[in-house]
Parts: structure tokens; C-alpha cells; sequence
């Protein structure tokens, strides 16, 4: 294992840093565009970069079923099949087996499945071969097979999880070859129950990974139980790896893991969001559908330096009426240049030492409550 | 009227020239990217001008429905609308009023239609209401309404045309603005009946235009009819004004009416085989759909400087394959770069006294007939 990571300054728990890889660096705190089928939906590499992208994230699910790990590695890996030449993290393929598969058989060895992407072929995934998968992809960040639950789910569920999940994490890293700017992490679990959290914070630690991240929150507990569980875990980790939360999340929820610790996120809600009308300001969301936009001169925000900020939001409301394919590109790269922003502003308030201060702020604008 | 044409050279009967527009100029022969509600389908405005794009065309009929002539003037017309800073032309609705719209009476007075788009209220469209909608627009080039008749027609249906064409054109011409950098496109009409065309050739030339477009063909005749009806009106235009042949056409379309004269052409051609997996290539056109393409190392064409010539023909595949947005936008940019890189090309060919010579080798590649 080969990632290295550089701890710049710390302010509280809250943590400034930069993780080298061999397609170059980028900056923590950082947030992850999803680029589910090896493209950020409905925006070019080009305007992914624009919005301050450092590292994008691609699914191994996705990816497996459709062109496939083969065809990914003849084409050379997925930064050239897609034209990302930055870092990229890949998942595990785990979650979306969860969420997206039929037939899903839990066994020790790997779990069962079937897709309907490839008209229900029955798949099954080892640790082994998600890692061999991502090893295709050539991913930067190669993530460890896990299982995530749903939550509330049993202790005694949530415990057999736990130790499932170490073994498979062993098992990944196993798996797992040694290349300079490359390097694997672990995922801790253990559901909402504090104790079976630092379990396996511990298991993962003593197994030893390039790096550690939450997984199973943001699956239906609210906002103070995912705080709670983050609080739990990252004094468990070592200070000199980044953490990451998967798939978390709003920009309340990112200040908020920030402020416990956390340095990575991922998250398809700015993109998905951008598909469906969404524009994200500092002010909070706005649906460009609303009739109330059809003849407003201003920028969806007038802090913002993307392109759509240099249009009206009649245009963008116009594009919208007309489903215009424009609208949904305007609008993701518009949404993730706000998310990339906000990182952005995170890691300087941190450098600065006034990450409470700027979160306070960030989050009075943004709701409207003092 | 005051658009300045320069008519640079001339090789045979094609014609290297520039317009000089209030939004600056374009090289002739152009080809117009049309952008129907105010934006190029698929592309950022700054996707297009890569492609080489100058000069593109916005649908009166689809923007007076939507979002209204009095909306995009509040807003400051449609360059700032749409955020495209070069010379827009704008045709007069006429020909998608009866393309598009149910319900269409011709009088004298104008054009009577309904539309889908509003639910189905009752327009009634005068050629002065066309010139004012695209004063709204703020249109660099503003066509005369006409009307286009579908062929096969009788020799008295188009006779008919031809006296009201040059009626409304009169009409159109009293209501338009004289502003510097802006002018006025007459239409010739005429069917396929070669005197009738030689006659609105004429009456068009007497009231004295812009420039002059050929309306009415590529409406279902041969690409022989086409070009014969091509060569019997450019020798009736004036030499110092440009030629615009509406909503043509195919590369080899293009050659050959710019073998005949023609200056100026717009087709959605490149645009909308862009959204349904075609691609243009020197070698002739490419169903990126096609399973050949699965594992293609190659791009779409090896000469061509496009984004999506610097992926692979497997990536193509793999994002139409998947439906991704992204398909339509690199595809559409790629197709117009074509069109663009054929026009440049072409303007060389005729600069350099070779335009048979490069029409011949072109035609070569294209079609891979010798």
C-alpha cells in the first residue's frame, strides 16, 4: 500500500489535508463527483474539472455489468476509456449489489445476485473479485467488499456484520497488489450501535489500510444518529489516514461530518439533483421549474462563477419548461461547481482556523435561521 | 439595411466570402448550427463555438410559443438570453408554422395556426408580426415570412406562391428596422418549375434584400431537382449579396450547391443524428449503436480534433449503450465539428482555386466510390 496522505492543519477535530495518488494529488476535505457508468452524468470531463473536481468516483456495479472490468482494462483503464486523467476512488460494488440486484444471497465466501442490466445472469462476487474488478479499472482508491445494512436493523444482525465484514476486509487486502499512488480502504460498520462502531474501527485498524471509511450511514437514520456514529468512529482511526463517509451527503451533513473528522464524501445528490430541476445556492435549493422564474434576471446565485451563474434564471427555467438537455447540464455542473465551492471554502476556513465560525455562517444563509 | 457582405474570391461559381453582422462576422460558405429554443440541443454555447461554429440560427415559431418574443426582449434579446455573443440569424416561423402546427389557413393577411405547445390556442402570424418578433430576438438576420410548399405541387399552386412571396416580402421589408450591422433575407420561391423560380428570383432582387435565401427545396425532390432549381436562380441574384439555401443538407448537399453559388446553409442534420447514436465521419456515417464498435480502440475519426475523437469508439458505444446524456453531447459536438471542418475546407479549397479538385476527393472518401 502506497497512498500517501499529508495532514496539513487541524482545526478542532476538523482536518485540512492531501492525498497523493498516481494520477495526482487532491485536497481534503474533498468531495467526490459520482461517475456512475464511467461518465459524470451529462457533463464532460472538461466541465467536471471546471466546477474544482479533484477526484471523481466510479461503481464497480455499474461498471462490472456494463462494458465490464475486461473491456475497461483493454481500453487501458478507466481514466483514459473516460477521459479523467485526476484521481479516481472506486466502490466496492457492494452497496449497489444491496440496492439495485435481485436475489441477493448473503454467503461467507461472497455474495449471490442477479441484474437486470444483463437480463439476470447470476452473478457472484467474492472480495477477491471486486478487488480484482477495481484492479481492472486501475482506481486509484480501490474500496473493500462489504456489507452495508439497512438501518434499524438487530445487534445480533449487526454484530455478525461486523465480523463478516473485517474478514472480507482481510481478504480484500490480500487481494489487494502494491503500486506506487494506489491504495485500498477499509469500510468500517456496526449499524447504529456505538460499541459494535468501535469494533470494527479497531478490526480495521489492526488489519491496517491506506485509508478508512464509514459506510451503512445515511441509509434512513437521521442527521444526529449519523453525527453520533461519526463521533463514535473516528477517534478509533489513526490521525495519518483519510477518513471518508460514503454517500453522504447534503452540505448540512458535510459541515457537520467535517466538524468530527471526516475528510472525503461522495454523493450523487448535486448531479441527480441537477437532472431534476434542482439548483443548490446559499441560500438553499431552489426548483427552476417554479413559475415564479420565468422572467428573473438574475443568476441562480450571484456568488457563483459557473456558466449558468452568467445566464439568467429565465433561461434556466426556459430550458427546463422545454426539457432541454441543456438544463440538466447547466444544472449539474452548476451544482457540483456549488458543492466544490463549498469544499473549497471548508478547507480554507480550516487553514484559517475558523471552521466554526464559517459553518455557522454557511448554515445561517443556507436555512434562513439564525 | 446595413449588412456588409465582402466577396472575397470565387472558384468556378463557389463563392469564398465574409458577413460582417453587429455580433461580428462569419466566414462564408457557413454552415449555421441551428439552435431551435435558444440553445443548440446538447451543447454549452462554448461547446459550439469550439467546433468552429460562427454563426447559428434560432426558430421564431419555437421561441415566440416559447418563451415569447416579449420575454427573450425583456431579457435583452437572444444573444444575452442564451448567452451566444456571434451573429444569430432568425427564420420567420413560416416554414415550422406549417410544418409543426395544425390548423393553418393562408390569407392574404397572413398565416392562421394552432400549436400543441400552448394548448392549442388560436395565432394568426402577418408577415409584419414574424419581423417584429425577430426585432424581439434582436436577430442579426431576419428572414420574410413565406410560404413553403411541399413538392410534388401544380404549376398553378405555385404561381400562386410565388406573387404572395414577393407580397409578404415587400411587406416584411416596410416593417423592418434599419439598424447597423443587422439586415433582411428575401426568399426565393417556386417549386421545382425553373421559370417561376427565375421569376422570385426577380421580383425578390427588384424590391432588394440582405441577401437572398432559396427556400422550398429539400422538402422531398431529388438532390438533382435540387440542384438544378440551385443553378437556375443564383444566376438571377446579385453577386454582392450572399446566397442562403434553407435547411440544407448533407455534406454532399453542401458541395454541390456551393459548386452553384450558394453562401450560407443551416440543417439539424448534424445536431440530431448527434442524439440518435450517428456519427459523421471523412468515410461516410457511423451507428455508434452497432455492437462492431464494442471493444474499438480507434476513435470516431482519426482527423478529426473533436473531444470525443481524443476517446474511443468503445466509449461511444458504451454511453449510448447506457443511455448517458454525455452520448448525445460529445456526439453532437463531434458531428457538428464535422460540418464545421467541412465548411473551413471548403473556404480553403476555393481560396486556393482547388474546389473541384477537394469536392471530388471529398466525395471520394465519403462515399468510397471512385
Amino acid at each position: 500500500m502506497s497512498l500517501k496522505f499529508d495532514l496539513i492543519k487541524t482545526d478542532g477535530n476538523a482536518r485540512r489535508g492531501r492525498v497523493h495518488t498516481a494520477h495526482g494529488d487532491f485536497d481534503t476535505p474533498a468531495f467526490m463527483a459520482v461517475g456512475t457508468a464511467a461518465t459524470i452524468k451529462a457533463l464532460t470531463m472538461d466541465m467536471v474539472r471546471d466546477t474544482g473536481t479533484q477526484v471523481i468516483l466510479g461503481n464497480t456495479y455499474h461498471l462490472m455489468m456494463r462494458p465490464g472490468g475486461d473491456l475497461v482494462e483493454k481500453m487501458g483503464g478507466l481514466h483514459k476509456f473516460g477521459g479523467w486523467t485526476g484521481p479516481i476512488l472506486t466502490d466496492s460494488g457492494g452497496f449497489q449489489v444491496m440496492s439495485l440486484s435481485n436475489l441477493v444471497k448473503m454467503k461467507e465466501d461472497g455474495v449471490e445476485f442477479t441484474s437486470h442490466i444483463d437480463g439476470g445472469i447470476k452473478h457472484f462476487l467474492r472480495p477477491e473479485d471486486s478487488v480484482h474488478i477495481q484492479h481492472q479499472l486501475d482506481s486509484n482508491i480501490t474500496m473493500v467488499l462489504d456489507e452495508c445494512l439497512h438501518l434499524p436493523t438487530t445487534r445480533e444482525r449487526a454484530e455478525k456484520n461486523v465480523d463478516m465484514v473485517a474478514r472480507w476486509a482481510q481478504r480484500s487486502k490480500d487481494a489487494f497488489i502494491d503500486r506506487d499512488g494506489y491504495g485500498i480502504f477499509g469500510i468500517v460498520q456496526g449499524a447504529d450501535y456505538p460499541d459494535l462502531r468501535e469494533k470494527s474501527a479497531k478490526q480495521l485498524t489492526e488489519i491496517g489500510f491506506d485509508g478508512y471509511a464509514i459506510g451503512g450511514l445515511a441509509v434512513g437514520e437521521t442527521q444526529e444518529t449519523m453525527f453520533n456514529m461519526i463521533a463514535t468512529v473516528t477517534p478509533h482511526l489513526p490521525t495519518d489516514k483519510p477518513r471518508y463517509l460514503m454517500g453522504v451527503g447534503t452540505p448540512l451533513d458535510i459541515l457537520g461530518a467535517v466538524e468530527r473528522g471526516v475528510d472525503m464524501f461522495d454523493c450523487v445528490m448535486p448531479t441527480r439533483a441537477g437532472r431534476t430541476a434542482q439548483a443548490f445556492t446559499r441560500h438553499g435549493t431552489m426548483n427552476m421549474k417554479n413559475a415564479r422564474f420565468r422572467d428573473d434576471e438574475s443568476p441562480i446565485d450571484d456568488k457563483c462563477g459557473c456558466p449558468a451563474c452568467k445566464l439568467s434564471r429565465a433561461y434556466m427555467h426556459h430550458l427546463i419548461k422545454c426539457n432541454e438537455i441543456l438544463g440538466a447540464m447547466l444544472l449539474t455542473q452548476h451544482n457540483l461547481w456549488f458543492y466544490q465551492d463549498l469544499m473549497r471554502d471548508i478547507r480554507t476556513a480550516i487553514e484559517n482556523g475558523n471552521f466554526a465560525e464559517f459553518k455557522r455562517e454557511f448554515i445561517r444563509n443556507y436555512t434562513g435561521e439564525e
